[in-house]
């Protein structure tokens, strides 16, 4: 922590700084600069210090230098996590394709994806039971009904299944059924759901939060992390702009970022991000190529017809297409897929 | 909704798009412009249709002009709506001021604000008990202890208090001790925390979420309205923007606005927006100028050592000025304040 | 200028750092804190050095500790700057008021408004002749022939007048005709233009670009400064954000922020930022209350045939009535009008 | 063009409305919704008309349907435009990259960097001899000088070049020297600049406004190609977002999106948008992934010294490596680059 005196603070003030700083047990360490007298702190501080200083005659601003993420950071822990899940590996060189409706709506549709994203090379089933809806008037979801046919489409495909848990309340049953457990965007700064699937023995899946910085998506996880629940998953997935054509801007330099700060592996969500159907298939290649550790991509036998989002859904056929593309330039770049057997 | 055709599409297409819209038992009304067609369609039509059309070929986009959200609109209820709590009514041309600290840390502090800003002229008090943080070492609020501290200083100086709540379980322990039920900026999306309050006999106060537009605002009203619970007031509070040197944006805008859009009293939040104690008081009066309902301003004993955002709250001093200044601003224009007697 | 080392970095990547901040003549002064070791710059840094030394090796991120602003900053200059335009003051506690329409388009309509608002108090009077429009099909402006109508109503009415300049070629002519240059938003970062109006000798008034921090806005003032010319009005008219539905963000936080970091007069913009007839009032007021020095506003005899933004110009009758609020408001907070002889 | 009444709107609001449209030789017909009552517009309509019908009594709001911009639209023109310099095919599958330092240094620096970008298989030589910079106390630019080293460099290596051009009167000696010019973010609504341009015989490539959005980047186009250029290439270069992480957020979403909008050869330049040396190889493979049409990339013998813009600037080894990566990918895509005899 750095204190920056005011270009006209005098001896008193300076004096005052250096008082309150010792006060705590810390030091203080003058440079007197040309223009400005700035004031190390040395020793264990903390964020409300910065505050206190501030509010001090005579100081101009604190600046911090250490980052508030311990646990996540790629300096508490410098060699890459691997979440496993089954036979999966997430995080390693293999990039990991989840995919799925948005939201579970029958049995039928449940099955035919499932064996659809199976055979076109997907790893894990996505599908939500819980929704969360800009309205109180549009589909919330099948709930518990949609944990069950989710449950039952791993049994028939043997794949794993993510889902998300919007409530502190339902972390539990929802648990029970999924195999790795989605925080959504929306849910992104919601602590106590955040405490919650800390204490979980699952993966869990971090959404950014649309308008969270990589500090905040950072301290999201650390929630998780230092409830004790170590298989952490980041999920970029679009950030709100000022441009408006697409639903979400997806922030792809977040990939390459998001590696050199932390440890946990970083997935992409071309589907959310952009919203338009015909922008996926490029932004698939975009995040391999960035480096991403897989991908969640939403898929849907008869888009025009999903009761949610059906417009930034794939068809069987498409999602097939892109599939091979993805695994060119995953094999270009050296990077194989995990291998299942079909 | 409009449906705009592609310019080159075919009488084909346009089939398609009215066998899909009379299909829904709606109907569909064809306008032949000289650049495009574009079909109205008419009867109840429902947000997940605009996926579905814009998924047929020949379909540029498609256009909602209905909002979303109906019980929070002033279309539905033209005149405006007056929260009581107690003697106080929020809404009306009087300007309601609630203040207190970021989070309650002791009875001694709870007591000597609540006295300090009833003589200034506030009408509620405000103060933390359980605290939503970006870090998971932050100090997160004295919770169920604070919320009874809270309650001593209501019974001591009479006035009504207003806390947040962030977790459903809390839902109905908060409702016990609180006059008005506070949701946070990043609980603004947290769907079942709205559906929990909608459900409790309380006053609300939703928040703004820092990055939600002012539809997802009144949707978030709406969750609590159609749960039952008309007693909501919203809250401008500062938006996220590329602008760093404050904390958030505060969009003054948002006070007519959203004056113009919804029946609902909404007032405005100094303190977080801009997290500089300097600015607070100017914004006070801008809030005011602009039209707000209310105030929900920081004011702590002693800033520098607060537990929670120092750097934004008010001394007593500076906020008995501030008091005296909307006092004059109000008077210039027309309105009052709440008499309270001291 | 603060260095702050990688946690892992070595007694040799500290050499390295010492060495090259040695080597332009300036001192390092290293302090080893608990978690990082920092190396504060001491001497004339200059900004280019970051890029240089966050290169080395071992270091985590450069800090800077000074403004890249001199000359408009509080700090250069601690007494606030008057912009005198004929006998009006901009900078002082009484509120001036500029107002006319968005682009000149013919002798009476420029004539009249100049009367209607010259009678309603305002004491500059603006007009476009150039006008920057998105597209290159719009209205452009009636270039010397609406300077020579700006001129016109100046001499009738007495009004000093305002108005845009869009190229360096112009600079000149314009200067003939106006008492206020204006830069646009779109123009905040034309380096070559706020040079040019450097070398000018009348009064400039520098609008944020509508995508710049603080700091850049007044980096483009102290073009203009440091070019020779010490009559620069800043002008705060909003910022882009997510937020559509006005058209832009009005950030009033930013006139005592403003006023705080510098010297400079500094107005608001309601018409432009909010681009709706129906918030400009209020804004007006709140601009006033916020402490600006002073507004700009569109006003047009009939909005509904504008040439240009007609939804956000207020009609005369509008734009008296807001006036008279205006002085009330003004007054309550001990500031008076510029008198004007009418 | 669709005018959507107030809800509560009466017969002679629908009356006045439609002798407005009429009253301009336009058609108005008349769909009567469930909620709402819509009026089309048909005929030739144009952008201020959305203004007059706003400001009617009873009108809710006016939605435009068409786009502003036609000649850059690929309504307008259905195949792809291929930009031609000497040899090189800008806008068909092959790659194009363009390469060198941020600004002209010195002979030697050009000529090196010219030789080596070379070697590594770029196709076009970078290098700004006029620079915009935030600060007038920064690096301008060598200005005739540099644009003479580009020519030399040119000469030597037979690799065309691309640089800026800040100004209206530099137009014609920055064309006399460059093979491409570039029209940089700050000044992509810098009108009379695009104008300039748009009279020259020469390759224009129009960067994105860091906060322009697809539409008004589209526009700014239309300025060159109304003029009667057509040689124009667009680039994307980060916008601005609340994330301060990375200089600028690279929104790649934009490749796709803007080739489904417009015919025109869109380009990537992930370093001024990344701003960190480490994250532009990622990024380099991501926007070709996404279908870029080619990159611009600073590269400098070296960064630490350089004048501009050293943190993201990479160096000949790094260029090579990534240059080795971009031809993978390309090839695993089915696209090769335009072979260049070194």
């Amino acid at each position: 922590m750095i204190v920056v005196m005011q270009r006209d603070s005098t001896q008193a003030h300076l004096e005052g700084v250096k008082g309150r700083i010792e006060g705590h047990g810390l030091k203080a360490q003058v440079s007197e600069g040309v223009e400005r007298t700035v004031v190390g702190v040395l020793g264990q501080t903390y964020r409300e210090l910065k505050d206190e200083l501030e509010l001090l005659p005579g100081v101009s601003e604190v600046v911090l230098i250490s980052k508030p993420y311990k646990l996540s950071s790629r300096e508490f822990k410098p060699e890459d996590t691997i979440v496993k899940v089954g036979d999966i590996s997430i995080g390693g060189d293999e990039v990991v394709v989840m995919a799925g409706p948005c939201a579970v709506e029958s049995e039928k549709q449940m099955l035919t994806t499932a064996w659809e994203v199976k055979k076109a090379g997907a790893h894990i089933l996505r599908g939500g039971a819980f929704k969360p809806r800009s309205s109180p008037y549009s589909f919330r979801g099948m709930g518990v009904q949609g944990l069950q046919l989710l449950a039952k489409a791993r049994e028939e495909t043997g794949l794993p299944v993510i889902t998300e848990v919007m409530s502190t309340e339902d972390v539990g049953m929802v648990a029970q059924y999924a195999d790795i457990l989605q925080i959504g965007s929306r849910n992104a700064q919601n602590f106590n759901l955040l405490d919650a699937v800390g204490k979980v023995r699952k993966p869990v899946m971090v959404k950014r939060g649309f308008a969270a910085s990589y500090e905040e998506w950072l301290l999201a996880a650390e929630y998780v992390l230092s409830g004790g629940n170590s298989q952490v998953i980041l999920c970029e997935r679009g950030i709100r702009t000022f441009e408006t054509a697409t639903r979400f801007t997806l922030d792809l330099a977040a990939i390459p970022m998001i590696k050199n700060l932390s440890h946990l592996p970083i997935i992409s969500d071309p589907s959310h991000s952009t919203g338009k159907t015909n922008l996926v298939p490029p932004m698939v290649l975009a995040s391999v190529a960035a480096g991403a550790h897989g991908l969640i991509v939403e898929v849907h036998p008869d888009p025009a017809t999903a009761m949610c989002d059906g417009a930034q859904a794939l068809t069987f056929e498409i999602f097939n297409q892109t599939m091979g593309q993805l695994n060119d330039v995953a094999a270009a770049l050296g990077r194989g897929r995990v291998k299942v057997a079909v």
